[in-house]
């Protein structure tokens, strides 16, 4: 069902060849490997990794490795294993920070708020109540750090 | 792939043997026809209607006909019908209101905001801001017939 070859980082690259999708983004550069991320889970279709400007403690977001802009761009495979990488991520974000529940949010388009021009959902622990604003403002990175560590003994 | 074959409201009704998922919750009394809704897609795995309380204009919700209380209940089959049907919804939902970008939310638990204890994605059109309470006031149904008979017409 699902093909098990390893992308390539070409994968994003030729991702170029569509008029749509800004193959400089910050995602891409990090599934690129020109830019660095706090990694708590990667296959060959998608990577899990920490927000680092957290609405809340254990923000983590998942990415497919496909060049989609929006939920509208994902082939089935790349939208399978999103979800996929969610339910690992998901129970494992609840597990390590002790909370009951979990909201997964997406945002496609500007309008609608999303930041970065490659699809992603924000997986984000516990109540909604008292979110910080949606990529404001950059936590310590070495608290993320061990979030994170907590976070991947769980997956 | 994905069966061929429809799912039958027995699918709702076993799912009983579950200890977890409550199965007369208002979305399963929908699923299995004992309550009406305000269709505006369905297919083997999946159905799709306006929310009655609605946050927005043109809110709309898409679960899986899997009985599922979370995304962490999802069977493969599930949630990629999921996905594929937020698909085509949400891009009917942006077509239909004439607006750019759609938001999609989706809550697991009663901690986490979760209303009603079947898996649902709630998609959501334009801009997050100025979003009315979740499931808080019912809109009038005719005015959403109305919205819903236009959204049908771009899927």
């Amino acid at each position: 069902m699902i093909k098990t070859a390893r992308l390539q980082p070409r994968d994003i690259t030729e991702a170029t060849m569509n008029d749509q999708y800004q193959a400089n983004n910050i995602f891409a550069k990090i599934l690129k490997g020109e830019a660095p991320c706090i990694k708590i889970f990667e296959d060959d279709y998608t990577l899990a990794f920490m927000d680092i400007m957290p609405q809340k403690e254990g923000h983590a977001l998942v990415i497919p490795k496909q060049a989609a802009t929006t939920i509208y761009d994902l082939t089935d495979q790349a939208a399978l294993a999103c979800m996929k990488t969610v339910q690992k991520v998901g129970k494992a974000v609840e597990q390590a920070l002790n909370v009951q529940g979990t909201s997964i949010v997406q945002h496609n388009g500007n309008a609608a708020g999303q930041t970065v021009p490659h699809f992603h959902f924000h997986v984000i622990p516990g109540s909604l109540h008292g979110l910080k604003a949606h990529a404001q403002v950059k936590s310590e990175l070495e608290q993320i750090q061990i979030i994170a560590e907590k976070i991947k003994k769980f997956i």
